[in-house]
């Protein structure tokens, strides 16, 4: 198995691009997330989250507010503390995280269980849901919580609370008689369980997320047995459990359906699963999925499940960009589905994948302030149009402060606090550079068939606005395997201490092996020229349009920039995209701009002549930066006209 | 004023394009309808409305079936049958009419009341909901029934029922003390009013139409008092009364927002009372709606209204294909308000927006075989994507046999059958040619300064197909007005008796005057080339797109005949465009050829060059025979390329 990531602990990821972001993340975005899960922040929706605790626990009276999976938003949130006590020691967020853990355990019921909805809510009524319910969604949450904050401290306290928890579901469902064959109706319970199998080797946990992908899409499964009436509309075909990935067997399913974020939890666990227990049959099919995914079926910004109606897949193709639903929490969902494929098999096109859902998508999510966020990402938006329009209705022009269903924003900040987990690799005595973020990191050689047992990377880089990435590595023999991104592949250049090498790249990076001194630079450049992408013409909403794209960027054009009626805008084949150093606008970008035309409104609604045209400047900016400037027109495609 | 429409009992459709279609509405969809009224159509929606009259009346027991307006599917089917007796008499559905119009009487309350929803259901409760609850709607078609079916028999009985009805409505809601300030929710009695004036003469209803328009929109209005909490929602700016055009006076208005078949009833109903008071007022405001709704709301198949979210308006130049409303009653409203501008100002751009809806939106409303409707008229369909997303949940992608809300099958038939009343007018000594259809026509001259008082008009055409129109007029001395429809304003020709006439076509007519003499023949010839038609820029769904047009028709490309894929099929600007006559395809069209480009599906999603292109042979057939041979791809805004 190929292990993944650097050890955070020993990361440090300051300056570059990243650095100010994570920044924000820990200092600002954390800190604010604190305040709305104890519902301090005035305006903003209330969260209850951590007063359902207290009440579960007894310390509080009350009634439980929020969703049903409310719980979860405490789960991510300390997963991402862990993640930043990791990489900086801060006294007072672990002291209030040391508080919560210390409420949660209280929260947890004798014989293990913890959920404070059921405890709360409905105390007599546990596991009769399992389907909608999200105790073990949320169950999974707090997992990945306890191993993070583990390996953050050594601190055992919510690791055991959390082994407690799966020990209880342990004996509540499983395959063996008198269990409840069930499985999650919201998967994510299965990727956290191989993480807590990974910190403690316990085979129980590793056994109980195989059952659960396997339970799943059988024949006269638990959800028909708990669901007879929906059941019965099986029969008819009007409801065929997809939207749960329960219509086929994991290992059979070829396409990702029904709620995005689901199946791509599931498929995440499959891979992870995979890659633990050397299962050949879940690699395979998650693979499939992957490659049918990102084939067919994935926005050129990341972007995943185009559906708002049950936050779903779609039908092939059918990626629509102003009724685009792309949960932000989906695009993370993709960086934890290629991360897992990447521990057994390293391959480029996992990590091009996460790398276009990390730096679009994913952080669009996210406003600059670090304190408003994305729940849906559309790729064009016409904000009057938003208003007027109920088929739109799911889509915002601006990012607001918080959700009644909160799931993204915490998301994000755990997957930004822990982006060392998803840059580097190691196999063998082979280091894999995913991503290139400027900073150190110390990655531990699995196997090494020398005395080496970890290598440290220093990297100086401005990527992805800079073009260049300087690795300074540690001394020893071992192999850095640099990953060549796609759109790179046919232009870029490697010099070590100088000296150009011919490092062709196989499956997506090349390979530099060799005896590693102290002092020794390596030098990869990659081709950050603006390009022009054009999509498959099955996906009609790009037809006969363009997107421009440099390096990881995909870039967007805003009102902000280039006046009303982006539909009226047009990018010619035969202009030359110029990249211009932006060090002042939106934090600091490199902006795209292009000699375009634009079509002149006419003067009735259709007549026999094609829209006169008229010179004009056009200004790309990064799609993770806009609406940041007020509620405006955007847009992804851009018209594109071939001569 | 302009008297429109030709006498239908002088009127004979026979041949020719609208000959069979308007016998397939007579001979087959009025009684199928009448079976459906009945219930009498096993795996059709229940309509009840028939029984609903019979329980009102107490002929039977039981409850009220179906929508709050049912009542007005009778009036409507009524009326159509009013058209039909006038073109062709029918003992048997004579008979029919008299026996239900003798329940319908016997259904009217004392007072003169006629509502079975109210009578059955909430008889304490009788205009308290005249915003919502459609009283004056159902009102209102009952009353365009009785004209019908008095213009046609002689008989007065429903003429006199609804005349009562009209005299406790003017008890109950007018402008003086005591009475209710009201107006409709769903505007329709206005012009229904006016129809009852003309054949009446009674003031008391053209001043309760006038009234009703003229109530509407003030501030502290009606439908404020008798909802409350709306009128609370007002102040803070989310219920500002366009659903129901009641956010201004209507002479403020200017453009049509809100429910679209209201608003277009409504600016009939404006257009209406103009025509019969003069109110300049009125005329200018409804004028300005007109130019309006053409210049940046109506879809090139003269569908309007294109927002599903309250079968709305939306916002100017949002006129999406895929999610389109339009439904068919909009389009059928758009014919009626043109044909009530004509009376004031017989422009051919009212005829011009007339006759694009009549024979696009309007005829595809209605299959083939007479027994299925379209309620939703998209531009561009993918099946697949329909069942898929739930945001075009309102498309369909082929015509059903009926729906629980039928308000367009009997309003399709009503139109159809009383075409006369829309292909003709009479001013001064002048009579216009809306329309051309085939057959013979009376018109009477109202106030002729000779002693003629009627012409009758014998014309003989294939049009929409054919290009020529040869018609023969009666004798003496008159002008004939011959529309020239703007897509042939450059190229047409007109002959008399075989000699070319220069008759220079003025606000969309040509005149022909002169002292006619038996046996005169005018041969009108239009331009039906096929033509290329672009959008104005604005309108986003067509940017880089063409519609191909021939004569009033539009064409749209169906996956029957161009295969899958329809948005990868690419028609260049330097085709040709080649009409070819297919007696035996669609109940008999002429198609459109043309030598294409399909771009070729890629292998990857998303890349750097843009999709390769092969030819192919494209084949439009006319929008109004889509959806006749199963479920399949369709689309009108076909991708077009300069070159």
């Amino acid at each position: 198995m190929h292990d993944i990531g650097a050890d955070l602990r020993t990361t440090c990821f300051d300056g570059g691009f990243w650095g100010p972001r994570i920044e924000l993340m820990r200092d600002k975005a954390l800190r604010y997330q604190w305040e709305i899960l104890n519902d301090r922040v005035p305006g903003a929706e209330p969260s209850g989250c951590v007063r359902n605790f207290r009440i579960a626990a007894g310390i509080e009276q009350g009634a439980y507010t929020g969703m049903v999976f409310q719980d979860s938003d405490l789960g991510k949130w300390l997963e991402a503390v862990g993640y930043a006590l990791q990489t900086k020691p801060d006294d007072e967020l672990e002291r209030i995280a040391d508080e919560v853990i210390e409420l949660i355990e209280r929260a947890q019921q004798p014989d293990g269980y913890l959920n404070t909805y059921y405890t709360i809510k409905e105390p007599g009524r546990r596991w009769t849901n399992i389907r909608d319910n999200h105790e073990l969604y949320c169950a999974g949450h707090m997992m990945e919580a306890a191993v993070a904050y583990y390996e953050a401290t050594g601190k055992r306290r919510l690791l055991d609370v959390m082994l407690r928890m799966a020990y209880h579901i342990d004996s509540v469902i499983g395959p063996e008689a008198g269990k409840k064959h069930a499985f999650p109706g919201h998967e994510e319970i299965e990727l956290a369980l191989v993480k807590m199998y990974r910190v403690t080797g316990d085979a129980v946990l590793l056994k109980l997320a195989d059952y659960f992908l396997r339970a799943r899409g059988l024949a006269d499964n638990y959800f028909i047995c708990e669901h007879p009436v929906d059941a019965a509309k099986t029969a008819s075909g009007a409801f065929d459990g997809r939207y749960w990935q329960n219509h086929k067997p994991v290992v059979d399913q070829e396409a990702l359906v029904g709620h995005a974020v689901r199946a791509l939890y599931m498929a995440t666990g499959m891979a992870e699963v995979a890659a633990q227990t050397g299962a050949s049959d879940l690699f395979g099919a998650c693979a499939k999925l992957f490659d049918d995914l990102v084939g067919k079926r994935m926005y050129i910004t990341g972007g995943v499940g185009s559906n708002a109606w049950g936050e779903a897949f779609s039908t092939d193709y059918d990626l629509p960009s102003d009724r685009a639903y792309a949960e932000t929490c989906a695009s993370i969902a993709l960086c934890f589905f290629a991360r897992a494929l990447l521990r057994t098999r390293p391959e480029g096109r996992f990590a091009d994948a996460m790398e276009r859902a990390l730096y679009n998508t994913c952080l669009a999510g996210v406003a600059l302030d670090g304190e408003h966020f994305f729940y849906v990402n559309p790729l064009e938006v016409w904000p009057q149009v938003v208003r007027d329009r109920r088929d739109a209705a799911h889509v915002l022009a601006i990012r607001p402060g918080w959700f009644s269903c909160a799931c993204c924003p915490p998301n994000l900040v755990r997957l930004l606090l822990s982006l060392g987990k998803y840059a580097y690799g190691a196999q063998g005595s082979s280091i894999y550079c995913h991503l290139y973020i400027n900073g150190r990191a110390t990655l531990k050689l699995p196997d090494s068939t020398t005395d080496l047992s970890s290598v440290t990377l220093s990297v100086e880089t401005d990527y992805p606005y800079g073009d260049t990435i300087v690795i300074r590595p540690s001394a020893g023999t071992y192999a850095l395997m640099l990953r060549i991104p796609e759109w790179s592949a046919k232009r870029y250049s490697i010099t070590v201490n100088q000296r150009e090498v011919d490092a062709r790249a196989e499956n997506g990076y090349a390979c530099i092996k060799r005896e590693f001194a102290d002092g020794d630079t390596i030098r990869l450049k990659l081709d950050l020229s603006p390009r022009r992408t054009y999509a498959n013409p099955c996906l009609r909403d790009a037809n006969g349009k363009v997107a421009v794209e440099r390096g990881p960027l995909v870039y967007c054009l805003e009102e902000a920039d280039n006046g009303e009626g982006l539909n009226r805008k047009i990018l010619p084949d035969n202009v030359e995209l110029v990249a211009v150093d932006m060090p002042d606008k939106l934090g600091g970008i490199v902006g795209i701009t292009a000699k375009g035309l634009c079509e002149l409104p006419g003067s009735t609604l259709y007549g026999g002549s094609r829209p006169e045209l008229a010179p004009c400047e056009l200004g790309f900016i990064p799609y993770y930066t806009w609406a940041n400037r007020g509620e405006n027109e955007m847009r992804v495609w851009v018209r594109s006209q071939e001569r």
